[in-house]
Parts: C-alpha cells; sequence; structure tokens
C-alpha cells in the first residue's frame, strides 16, 4: 500500500484508520506565504460532517484539525503542512460477531486477501473516515485557488432516479440538505431517501463539480492530461464508480458536429458556442468551465439483511447495524470538490515552467 | 509537459508527434526473460489500424514496429525496451490554411495557449498517432499478463445510440468491423454511420473491457487504488470523456440492497450473486472480472463547415480536408485494452511485496 | 518544498520544524504482517538522543515515539505508519536577537531566499530533529531487513583527524562514547572534542556503515542504482558533505589492477580477492559486504564569535549560545544506518519482479 | 530496471545497450520555446568522444544525434525530446569466451544474479555508452541555463596520485587532452597513463565541477536537497565511487570555526570570507559557486592478466582484449557535468512555486 500519496509538486499523503488514534494527512510542496489557521480548515470538514445531513451517520465526529508543523505566524513557511483529527470512538465494542464477515461490496474481502490481516473494527483506509484527510489538503489548496479568482460550484446533481435537470438554482445549494440546485427535486428525493431508510436501504447519485475561473493551460500531456488526472484523483474517492468530462456519456449519443464546441469571438473576448467537452481539450482547460460529474454508487452499509459469506468460506446472513447514511452523496461533495482543487493546483504548479520565458524572468 | 509517463514500476513513456519523425514508447521495469518480437508488437498494432475498419482513414500507415534496445536473443532482459514506428507523411504539404485556425474540441487552441508554439502540421501530441506507443507497451504487457492467465475481452458497446444491450456474443466481435458481439446492432450501427458520414459528420460511441482471471489483491490503497489508475489510464487516451467501473452510473439508479454484490460458497468456491462493482472494492480486485467502461465522444475532425476562430481571434470557417474516421470507436478498443493492461502489470509488481512474507521467501 | 518523501515503493514522508508542536514521518509501502511496537522505535531513537554523548546538547528531548497508524495488535496491517514525537521546547523564549540573523553555514540564509517567510526559533526543517523521522522509518526498515538476515555494522570511523585506521575492533564500538572501533583512537578523539568545547569550537568526522548480509540484485540500473540512491539518502542528511562507496576516494590513486574485485570460488562458495567496490557493480549489489562512508562536517552551531549578516545586510557579530553539539558524528550514526536500511528495503521491493518467472508464481 | 528515468519535471529516460540497434534519451518536461538543433547536441557529445584523449579506445563512434520528436522549426514544443545514437558495431564477433565470464569490477557478475539474461557482447546499460543519453540531455539543460547565465568550468582535478592543487589556470583547461588547468601537472599525469598503458593496466581519477551563475534558492529540502540529488545523478554515472560538495571530505578535518563559511556585505553585494560548504546550506543554493567532486575509479577494462570466475563458478584467468580506455577520467567530464546540469533545471523548475507569490503572477 504505497498508494497513500497523491500529487507531484503539490503532493498530499493521507494516513490513519477508521478505528486508529487519528486520521491525518501531510501536504507537502504548498508555497511559502499562504495565511492558513485552523479555522479555514474547519470550515471545509464541516461541510462532510454528517449533521450536515438528517440522512446520514449520527456517529458524534468532532473532526477537529490539529495542525502539528507547516505553518508559522499564521503563515505557510514552505514545510509539510502536518494535520491530523481525533478519531472519537473510546467505547471498547465487541466485535467478534464483525470480525471475520465480508460486508457484501465492502473491501472487507479484498483487504483480507491482500494483506491478510486486518482492523475488523471497521473499513480501516477504505473507510470514508480517510477522506478527511483529502478535504483538510482540499482547503489548502482551495485556498490557494481562491486568490487566483478559481471557484467551485459543486451539487448534487441526482439522487437515485431524480436528477436535477435543467431548472437550475445554484443559490438553492445551500438551502437544503441534500445540496441540490433545485428545490423541488430536492423535496422528492428526500421522499426517497425516507423510503430507503425505512426500508433498512440506502441510495445513491451524481455530483457535479463546476469550477469556474481557471485559466486556458492547465495539463499536462499526454498521462497528466487535466482529465486524466482528474478522473484518478475523484475516482480514488470511496464509493465513486463513474466519472465524467463536460457532458460525458451523453457525448456518445450526439453527432460530431452536435458535440463539438466552436469558438467565436466577441466584445474582445473569446466564448464558445457550447461547452460539451467540460472545458478541457486535449488534455488542458481553455479557460472555460470545468465540469466534472461523478457517480456515487449507493451506500453499502444497509441495515437490510444480507446474504454474504466469512472468512472461514462459510455462508451468513449479515445485518449492519449502527447508523449509517442512506446516502453519502451530500457529504461526499465537499470530498469531490476537495480532490479536484488539489488537482488543479498540482498541475498549476507542475507548468509553471511550460515555456521557456517563465524561466528566464 | 513532464506527463509523457505512466506508471511507477512497470513505466511506459510515449514520444513522437503525428507529424514528426516518428512515434514510439520506452517501457521501462519489464520483467527479463519475458519472450518478446516484433510480430507480437505488430499483431496488437494492426488492431489499431484504420484498414479494419471501412469507416476509418485511408491514411496509408505502415506502422511497422522497430525494436532499439531491451530485447536479446528474442528475450527481454530488463532493460528499457525502446520501440519506434515511422511516421510516413512525406509529401510536404502547404499548411498555410490551417496553421492559425483552431479546429473546435481539438487541443489546438489549449496547446497554443499552453505553449505558444506548436507543429500546426496535425496534432501532434494530442494525435491519435500517439496511441501507437501505448498499444506497443500494451502488447508487453498483455503478453505478461497471458502466462499469468489474464485475458480481456473488449469490444464496442454502442455506436451513437445503437448499444448491443443485453444480448451478447462474444464470438461476434471478430468478425463485424465494428468489433460489436451482436451483429444486428452491428448492422444497425453501420447504417447509422454511413448516414453520418454522408453528412460528413462524425459518431461517438462507448467501449467495454472485461479482464477476465486477474486474482484478488491487485491495487494500492488509497490513490493508486485499481479502479482510480484505470480511470486515469483510460481517461488520458484521446477523446475518451467517460470512465465507469461496474456498472458504473447505473449504479446511482439502484438501491444498496440491488446493487450489493453478496458472495456465497458454492462447490469450494467463492462466488457473487453479482458483479455491479465490476470486480473491484476498496480499489482492489476481488478475482472476478473486471469491468471498465470508455465513452468516446464524436470525432471531431468533420468535413461539414464549422464556425470557429484562428490565432489572431478572427471568427472563421473551416472545413476539415481528407478522409478522416467517421467514428474511432473500433480502433480505440485496443487503446483502451492496452491502457488496462499496462496498468494491471504495473499494480501486480508494485503489490509483490504487500506481505511481509513475500520478502522473506 | 515538495522534497519530503523519499523511496518509491517504501515511501517515506517526515514533517515537522524544530520548534513545532512535534515532528514525525508517514511510513508507507510497509508490507502487512510485520511485528512493530513503540519499543522497537524507541530503541532506536535513543541512538539519536545527546545523553549518550557527552559531548551534545543538554536539551532534554524525551523523544518518545507516539504511533497513530498503520499497526493493529501489534503487527503492521499494509497501511501507512504515522509516528510522531512531540517537541519540548515550551519556554517562549526571547528571538528578537537571532530573528534576522543568517548563522554561518547554517540554511538561515538559503531559506530565507528560497520562502522569505522562516520559522526563525531554530533550524525549522533543516535541524537535526528532522531526522527523528527518517530514524524512527529506519526502525521498520531494520526490523524488515533483520529478518532477512541483513545487518548493520556502523561507527565513527573518525573525528577531526583521529581515524580509527586499520586496526578495528567492532566489539569496541558500543563501549565507548565516540561509537569507535578503537579504544586507544576513541581516547585521543575524545581529548580533542574537549579542546574543541572549550574553545567553543566543534568538529566533524567521518562515519562508516557496512551492510552484512545483503543478497546479490539489489539495486536499479541505471538512474536508481544502489549506490546512486544511497549517495543520495546519505546527502540529504544535515551536515553530510561527502559519500563514498567502497573505498570510494581512494580509488583513485590506485591503478585497475590493485583496485579490481576478482571473484573466486572456494568451499562452494563465490568469493573476492577484495571489496574495494563496496560490493555493488554497476548499481546492484554482488552479494558481499555493502561500505559506504559519510563525511559529517564541523556542527556549524559554535560559541566562539563570528561574523555575519543579516536580513538587513547588516554586517553583525554572532554568538550561538545554548549548549550544542561539539560533534554530531556520533549521534548521526543511527540517521545513516536508518537512510540505508530505508534505501535498501525500497530497492529490495521495487526489485521483486526482475525476473519475469517472480511474477508467475 | 524501472530506474531508467531521472528528474521530476525536467525528466529524462535513457534506453540502449552498448551493443543495441541504438542508445538514446527521451527529455520530458522541456518547456517550449527554445531554440535546439542538432549541432547544439553533437558539440557536447563531441566532448565524450575518444578522440578527444590519446588515452582512449579507438572504437569509431560517429555518435551522430538523430531527433526523433519533440523539435519543430527548430525550437522545442513542450513535448519529450527523443534523440537517438546508432551503435557501429556491425561486426559480428565471436563472443564465445567472453560470454559467461565475469570481469573484475564490471557489473557481468551483478546482472546475471538480478536478471538470469544478459547481452554478453558488452556493458549492456553498464556501458559508458549509457552515458550517450545523459550527455544529450545534458545539452539540453545546459542549453536552458546558459539563457539564466548559468555556466560551468569543469575538469579533471587529479589523474591517480597527480592532482593540479591550488595553482589552477582554467585557461589551461583545453589545452590539453587530459583538461587539467594545470599543465605541469597534467604533464605528469600524461606520463603516468603511459606507464599504465605500457603494463596493460589503467588510472582513475577526480573531476570537479563549478557551477557559476545560479542563483540563491535552488534545491527542496528535505529529501530532494540540491547536494542530495546532485549527488545521486552524479553517482549514478558508471565508475563513480564517491561524490563531495565543497571541501567535501576535508570539512571533517577542520573546526567549526574554520570551516563555517561567514557572509558580509560589502559594495552592495553579499560575500562570504569562504565557500567550504560549496555553495549549498541546508539542502539550498545560496548564490555563490557550487562546488562538485566526483571520484572515478580506475577503468576495471584491463588487458592485464587477472583471476575471476565464470557462470559455472569455476575459476578462470581472463586477459579484456581490444583498445580500451587507460582512464576515462577526461571523457566523464562532460558526463558529471551534464548530470549536474540535468540536477539544476530540474530542481529550478520545481521550485518554481516555492513562494505564493510565483503562482499569482
Amino acid at each position: 500500500m504505497s498508494g497513500s500519496t497523491f500529487g507531484k509538486i503539490f503532493k498530499i499523503t493521507t494516513w490513519g484508520e477508521s478505528h486508529g488514534d487519528s486520521v491525518g494527512v501531510v501536504i507537502d510542496g504548498c508555497p511559502a506565504g499562504l495565511e492558513l489557521n485552523a479555522q479555514d480548515i474547519q470550515k471545509e470538514l464541516n461541510k462532510r460532517k454528517p449533521n450536515n445531513s438528517k440522512y446520514s451517520t449520527k456517529r458524534n465526529e468532532q473532526d477537529k484539525p490539529i495542525i502539528l508543523s507547516g505553518i508559522f505566524d499564521g503563515t505557510t513557511i514552505g514545510t509539510p503542512i502536518c494535520v491530523m483529527v481525533k478519531n472519537n470512538n473510546a467505547i471498547s465494542k465487541d466485535y467478534s460477531n464483525i470480525k471475520d464477515v465480508y460486508r457484501p461490496s465492502h473491501a472487507d474481502f479484498t483487504y483480507d486477501k491482500k494483506y491478510e490481516v486486518r482492523d475488523y473494527r471497521g473499513g480501516g483506509r477504505a473507510s470514508g473516515r480517510e477522506t478527511i484527510g483529502r478535504v483538510i489538503a482540499g482547503a489548502v489548496a482551495k485556498k490557494i485557488l481562491s486568490h487566483m479568482n478559481i471557484d467551485f460550484i459543486t451539487y448534487t446533481k441526482s439522487i437515485g432516479n431524480i436528477d436535477v435537470g435543467e431548472n437550475i438554482d445554484f443559490t438553492e445549494i445551500s438551502k437544503n440538505s441534500l445540496k441540490m440546485p433545485n428545490l423541488e427535486k430536492a423535496t422528492l428525493a428526500e421522499k426517497n431517501i425516507q423510503k430507503a431508510m425505512s426500508n433498512g436501504d440506502s441510495l445513491g447519485g451524481t455530483i457535479r463539480c463546476i469550477v469556474k475561473g481557471a485559466k486556458a493551460g492547465i495539463g499536462e500531456p499526454v498521462f497528466d492530461k487535466l482529465d486524466a488526472n482528474i478522473a484518478k484523483a475523484v475516482m480514488s474517492i470511496p464509493s465513486v464508480k463513474a466519472v465524467e468530462i463536460g457532458n460525458g456519456k451523453q457525448s456518445s449519443l450526439l453527432r460530431g458536429s452536435e458535440n463539438n464546441d466552436g469558438y467565436y469571438y466577441e466584445n474582445e473576448t473569446i466564448k464558445k458556442y457550447s461547452n460539451n467537452g467540460g472545458g478541457i481539450y486535449g488534455g488542458i482547460s481553455d479557460g472555460s468551465d470545468i465540469v466534472v460529474t461523478a457517480t456515487i454508487k449507493p451506500t453499502p452499509s444497509i441495515s437490510k439483511t444480507q446474504n454474504t459469506i466469512n472468512k472461514q468460506n462459510e455462508n451468513v446472513e449479515i445485518q449492519i447495524k449502527g447508523r449509517h447514511d442512506s446516502t453519502i452523496v451530500p457529504r461526499a461533495i465537499i470530498v469531490v470538490e476537495s480532490m479536484i482543487a488539489i488537482t488543479l493546483v498540482d498541475l498549476i504548479m507542475e507548468g509553471m515552467g511550460s515555456r521557456i520565458e517563465e524561466l528566464y524572468k
């Protein structure tokens, strides 16, 4: 498992298991001189807290960031920023009943096959708690980007079969617990979630992230393309099963003449007739909105009885107890946004010397 | 553009522009002792040749691989394998009319914004010719995997709105020029392509890759997950706009109880009731089929007149001349398969020391 | 400063400044199943403690390792191991007099030029305290290697102009505070150090590390050669100014016929007439002792008055107060050994798939 | 052997064995807009040609660089630059007598232990011919650096026991075949080489590289320090056995007060009383000369009879025939210089975003 590091220049390394002492991240390569404090990070961590949504686990997670290094006098100093968040699972439960059981569509089975040992008290590194480190790093990345006038609009595009469709009002996002930009659809989606909950079941959905203000020229051909790196960044988030750029899957249904994004020049500005490509061509941003959509599968932890096997290859039934997220989509929004922000900062920094005159300044 | 390298242990570096002297790849980290010759590579390169499909460019591409290093006495010796393919574009055309024009949904604009200079004679590194290096490396990767009994079934899942659906016959793939596993759908799709061609237009589609025989335990949490690395690998292919694992987008429409893949034990074998997760859980393979779907946008090169701008910010019309692929989907199949094969070999090699006993042998 | 990570598979990331909250390391890629506890780490950290040597700073450093992740039930589980050590510098000193002064041969000036901001309370990341993370990671690496019967003999080869010479008794190393394998030379060296101390001055020296038991085949040509990676690993340690392999500089004084290490076969064993190459040929270990020598410059922190400038470009005098190491050589031994151990584990893991049959097992 | 790549942003990958079709390099991450042609490269390759020195192999090596990609209209375009040089060893020799014999202090034995197969016709990747790729990349790096007014003075510091000492005249370097900055010492050294030659023996020596004009701030703490990366870069060159920064080994013989490099300010310029640190403190350049010394062992290929074993573990005698370099020191100068230049460009590019204001420009 040497894969805990992401990025080349703005490089993050997350650590910690869900039921260990703590989880955290080391952010290496952050430029010196950025004002940063714990509150900047707390603000973002709060967005992934369950209490933001009534459909989420009631686990009491304070998730208070403790900055261990990298900040002096309120400013980054170019050294690695290590931030930790304590796990609050003091109660010593009896895990004997779940210890050897492979929860369906969880990583219990695959971790056991790969490593043979496993912290059976929870999802370990496959747990959603690992994403705390990503959100912390995302907070730093977004602060850097905000000074470059790069902003994010990220929202729940769909829950189950309820999609916000074309009738979108971004001001609505912060007003409903599902973070959908359409109140009517949010209300419908809430009902569906309640129904799923009452059946001990869960729902998935899709998240859309729109990056506004990114300049043209971000992305390193041919393997570190902006879209390729975003695809990796987002697909590495637990429960993500699809990543799309621009109109994504929809593009396969269009003709070239419909899908192509022609440029035009008007009022001394370069514009496009459409943005089906989602702002990325040949792996490089073109200055228009960068559009990414992630599909989140329904939470695999459900209280409904399921069939599975245990470590001894015995067929067993399992009921996953406790209060679980009946959908993690609203909580995953900040994680998707964070990973895209981290990817952008890394590629912006990597591309600083794309032209020789940048070196000779 | 320091992004021309992919992989950590089985590491490939592609080089070459579409209208330069040649294109090629350096494959570093290939184990010693693998029998390999030019024919192994030629066989795979042939699969991306346009003459495999009547809907493709008639550019006369021999694409003969020249092995420059890494092979001795018909065997890999652990040293980097450099393979080149010459470009055959001897005729010195007049490029003055396309030199400064930004073709819609091509990378002309973004490369110019990033680098300011550009080989305007073609797509440069954004051209499909860059994928020759990937297919060469894929040939090596697949030969390694074949000895591990890992095989691939890769096919055109859809062209435009014609999807093969559930009625699938894999033996059909090699029998039609679109490489669809359903003759009826292939025939329908061909008609649609002909219609698009006659309109100077193009079509996109989707490609599905099924990896059979991969053992459990491939993938390095948490950022180098198998699905994350595949997402990057596949999204880095020109024209890919979406990557899905397992049922992908479809998962968002299912309930947890429907989407979860329960295990059961039967006839001394671990089986699953379903494989919606596409064989990957927590970023690690579980030993079942690995299922990946890529969306290919319609070829942006169309002969239909389009509006765009040039380098001088003037609004201009463009007609892209020459014989172009009216769909690249069938040719892209081997590229998708190659990138997944490369990803697998790299992660298999990276994971060789996951358990301490592997080191102590 | 994205350079805080070392290694490719066994990958360590150190974090923390000398006067921040804490220092630590994330060890990613450690195989699962290794028994490991805090005591294993404490034992190694004790070796770099000042109280091992009467010539070292009396700063009260407990250096107690706190394991935050990666261990469960006394065993590594394949997940990143984060270990921290608290800094004990509670007393809020007045730093106004040193804040802007550039100590000669320290990194104050260069950090200021690079980052413009700096934690002026100490050496920050350039401080010897950063090496705590390396020693922690080295403890893990050495535990892995010990199971492969790879051991280390590391000692002070010289202090100032007192070199142990040819008359070496390894059992002596642990018996004197300078860790020299020759009591007589250790006594002479101690006298020289005392003289330097009384003059407010410091001494340097050399450290030799002999790795015993490493098999043939470690090292990845051509840039990740065993000697190249060791050179980087060791040169990255504060105060190291030279790295030598085998007879090192001495080799330039010999003729080829004198320097060449011929093999011979005796008693069913491959032996060599000499080991001038230090066990590495073409960047790969040959199974004999790996011999590395590091030169440590005299500690730049001296109480003698020195001339330098401050941030305002004013010529100033400086006396570095407090109790400083009059030589850091004995304390640096464990750091050199740790970095070599980390390099070995990383390259051993990277090389696991050098031959195709290793993959097909 | 996944170690054929060096650098993070300015990233080079060398390929090719000494007796294969060709050797070469892919330079990825070179900024766009650099004027570059084959002559720029040829000029540097000529410096490593044997005919520069009467003490070198008479092998007829044209070493003509063929640029395969990355240059358009005489300018780099940001894409990977692949350059190849053909091997001219057309004559099919009979290798049966050397096929299985392990030449002392060569890499024959270690490659066989690691890979089991080997191109026994020569040194393969361990051959000096691999350095052609380094020199090509060095030519590009040096051209970049020359525009930043960074220059190199690199010379033979010693041959055997003849060291140029303190009496140095840089204008002398280009005037003698040994490239020593002291005619008298060069004459003495030549005599010693002739003596060694007549005995079928060889000599080593040391090379010093002085980098002039590098600004303060180059180097990424704590592992990618300028000195650490240089140490790796230089130690990875065949036959290098020691790397020193500044006064290197000598520093261990000085007291802190003698070795420390105090700053002073005079005539509106920051100066130093000495440069024992070789221009690097805490792994970061301080704007003064960067001083690196490499020790080259005596060429292991000697015609004198030597004892060794073969693959069958039989004790055998070997006489290495052909005309070999009796010292490679003068030819290695350009290789050392190239590797340092490559390291500098890579770290300069990596450090472009060290301060936040650099990103916000």
